[in-house]
């Protein structure tokens, strides 16, 4: 089935193009399922991103699947969603092509081809001719432009391939151009480019595009960092004048990874002046940086310009005192505007600081408490010495904050629990769980004792827990724990580790996080399940 | 006590100046004993930096002993040591400072004086005039000079005070120059430069040093990473002419780090041609950034440019067929030139090449077995489908392989097993497990009942099954789990989620991952710790 779409309307301004569905998911260790890819995406939008490259239908099933459901479950609010392929191959018609096709089906507006534009590449590792290379680019990006496709062309090894032989690669560039292809993106794909060589390449291409009759085309730049300049690469292409930059957030990719998107969008508006996003979008980068970082399970790195935990964190010493004075000495930007915060490393002061505005965001003015903000930081200082974190845990937070004001509630008093999980001598699992309490408060104070299986250990704990509290508050069948992450501290120990559990909860209108620790995963999971039913009840005005 | 030395002949090469042992331990979470920083420095001067910066002497005590020992016990073959410290107090004369005196006691042949040159930070933070800041780096940097010492001048906030008000800011250059200084370093302090205003205020300060008669003078940079910038930035300045550059390995330092001078030294010398250090040295390098790693306790990413363990891993199924063809189609430098390895990601995306390339870097051709790879490359996928992950799990990939080939060992048949977790009535925790196995192979067949406690039921399980084939397999006892994690797939399920275990073991010469899928993170675990026994025993040839 082939759909012709109405051709899109350009998209005019700066593209700011996120690959992180696809070229990011090609980092070791990163895999995405579509659910995580549906839920990167929304935050993609969130961010401000122009494109979002959702992977590759045909060639990966899941990528397919995306599309489809993307299609139906995926309200886009700013960005265009955009499906990545390869031109024809060789000595095939365009209509015949099925890769082609899948690529039609997806139904995303927009398609990114990649093509060879070294001609080392098209002898080597494709096996064809310059010419036959050229009639590829020509015919698929015709085909699709037909069909009402916006078509940008990925210009693989297109720094290498010029470097070497400009002839071809520039040949490439004009036969997109030529076709209807609306931006030529020149991809530095083994990342080893230096700023001063993007710029030579980019003056040199100019002037060749601008003999062979193709001035007017639109240029972009798709840079990895192998030799560490992946970003300084995209602004000095965007100081020659492209508009339209390629990276994935978090800096994920292949390899060393590609540019990172969240960076290069900060640098561009803040350093650069550009007006990319408005302002209240960027100050929420931080908060999605970490969010995407949670989805695809590898956290921002704490060193990570603007958005790392450590990217305004200061270390008491020379310049504490100065600081004090006027901070803006002290950082390169204003940390506020992209959502992070200074931090004094190893200062009661700043401790305070950041738990009484933490403590407005959830509705409590503590101003002028300075006491119980001390003790407040005190304890979240010395539990997270221990491997919690309240980061995304806000309602362990809260909890934590009612127990100091003593307002925590408490709905039941737990005598002991017990997990087992067992395979038998016929292969089948077994997962069961007992939970034994006392009920707290108003209202009948009996022992319940409660047994229930699930398919897992967490699963039949959190059954049994549910099934112990429900005569009291049958409230809590309208919670559903909805997301589940294991982190291992201190992962030198093995099996004998310290473990994080970050479990996330929604119902009765409510979405929330909570934490647990423990020297093993069912104490850690119990600990965050018990919190997610107390704060749920609580916040029910149970 | 004040000593005067023997000046030292400049170092008229290119300086590769590093400064990992006093900015780089400003990064948050770094400490670093003098033991630590004493193993730090042989393995930078067997990388072959020019010079070593090991802390400030008579402010930080750790540093003061660091340069008495050092003075013992550190043999340096290529590197000098650099003490780094402040200019005398404003209003104090440089005989009477102590901190200055410090500098000299530490004996080291070179200091490093950090100065302001931000006529902001001279009245704002110093609190003193412009006249008197420029005194203070006359006077400091003649005194030191006249004791024999060679002595540098960090310009601390150097672009953003000339890009402010270059006046004062070429006047402190000036002045440490006409004092003897030997070299002049720009730092970019706050760490938001981008490369095109780097290379702009380097040009108008050489302009405006020439016009003051200090245009002999030698420059240096200092940057941070702030913006994504700090290796470019540094780039940028040689390319600019600028023949010294300061740096800490794997990218240390305070918030976002300072420039990585692994990073800088292999593009420089790979992708710049300059001759810093011989081949064989560079081909440490990535022996060396992993140690240094160890030694501060900060292992390096994964993503490092040029040495980092997934810096020359390949993924995509596309490239694979390209790089049986030619690897260097693929890859910027060959990675033997920095001592790493190119290394083929087993996963859903592999097709039939990539599994015969993974296949051949485990020691097995399977040049022509069109039909066995077939097989692997289908059962990868449903596998991967269905949530395992070969990408880092190469001892399961290799069991897989093997099992195809009909040589997967069998050391037990394993007929149930069960792990417990509790908190009783006390509180306390309890975790057990029983495992019951019968022997495979040669030897007695007979049913072993084995239980272990653990601190958790995973750690329990490992004991047991341990224990359940100590007696045919005493070898078990030499392999160590050292890692485990945790990844829940399917996230939106919550406790109801397929689980993902990953297992690293190491012991006789081996280091090895195993991975192990299941409804539970229980099962999953098993099947990882399994794999682990069955796969340390089969390379140890049991």
């Amino acid at each position: 089935m082939t759909t012709t779409l109405p051709a899109p309307a350009p998209l005019t301004g700066f593209h700011l193009y996120d690959t992180t569905l696809r070229d990011g998911s090609q980092q070791e260790g990163l895999t995405l399922s579509v659910a995580d890819k549906l839920a990167v995406a929304r935050h993609l939008d969130e961010l401000g991103v122009t494109y979002i490259e959702g992977g590759w239908p045909g060639a990966v099933p899941r990528d397919t699947e995306f599309f489809a459901r993307a299609g139906e479950e995926l309200t886009l609010r700013h960005a265009r969603l955009a499906a990545f392929g390869a031109t024809r191959k060789a000595g095939v018609r365009v209509e015949d092509d099925p890769q082609v096709a899948a690529l039609v089906d997806s139904g995303a507006p927009t398609i990114t081809l990649v093509a060879k534009s070294d001609l080392r590449h098209v002898t080597g590792a494709l096996r064809t001719t310059a010419e036959e290379n050229l009639a590829m680019v020509r015919d698929t990006v015709a085909h699709l432009v037909g069909l009402g496709r916006e078509v940008f062309l990925d210009a693989e090894h297109f720094f290498d391939g010029f470097r070497h032989e400009p002839e071809h690669a520039t040949a490439v560039m004009t036969a997109a151009h030529e076709a209807g292809a609306s931006v030529l993106v020149l991809c530095d794909t083994n990342g080893g480019m230096l700023p001063h060589q993007v710029t030579e390449v980019i003056e040199e291409l100019r002037t060749r595009l601008e003999q062979a009759g193709a001035g007017a085309a639109r240029l972009g730049v798709h840079t990895h960092n192998d030799s560490g300049c992946a970003v300084a690469n995209a602004l000095t292409a965007v100081r020659a004048g492209i508009t339209h930059v390629q990276g994935c957030v978090n800096g994920y990719g292949e390899r060393t990874g590609n540019a990172d998107l969240v960076t290069l969008l900060a640098d561009l508006q803040l350093r650069m002046g550009m007006e990319l996003v408005p302002a209240h979008v960027l100050e929420e980068t931080t908060r999605i940086a970490h969010a995407i970082g949670e989805i695809v399970n590898m956290p921002v790195g704490t060193r990570a310009p603007y958005v790392g935990a450590s990217a305004f964190a200061h270390k008491a010493g020379l310049h504490a005192s100065a600081i004090r004075v006027d901070p803006d000495l002290y950082q390169h930007i204003d940390p506020q505007r992209v959502g992070n915060d200074m931090r004094m490393i190893i200062s009661d002061m700043a401790g305070r600081a950041s738990i009484e505005l933490k403590g407005r965001e959830l509705g409590f003015d503590l101003t002028g408490e300075g006491e119980l903000l001390s003790r407040l930081a005190a304890t979240v200082k010395q539990r997270e010495a221990s491997g919690y974190s309240y980061e995304a845990a806000d309602a362990s937070f809260e909890l934590l904050l009612l127990d100091e004001l003593g307002q925590v509630p408490s709905y039941s008093t737990v005598e002991s629990w017990r997990a087992t999980s067992q395979r038998g001598r016929d292969g089948t699992l077994e997962s069961e769980a007992t939970v034994k309490l006392h009920g707290d408060g108003d209202g009948p104070h009996e022992r319940k004792v409660a047994i229930a299986e699930g398919n897992g250990p967490v699963n039949a704990l959190d059954l049994a827990l549910r099934s112990a509290l429900r005569e009291r508050h049958p409230e809590v069948d309208d919670f559903e724990l909805r997301d589940f992450k294991v982190r291992i501290l201190d992962a030198q120990h093995g099996t004998d580790a310290t473990v994080r559990v970050l479990v996330r909860t929604s119902g009765r209108g409510l979405e929330f996080q909570t934490v647990g620790v423990g020297p093993n995963v069912i104490e850690a999971s119990w600990e965050a399940i018990y919190d997610a039913y107390t704060y749920g009840l609580y916040k029910s005005g149970v």
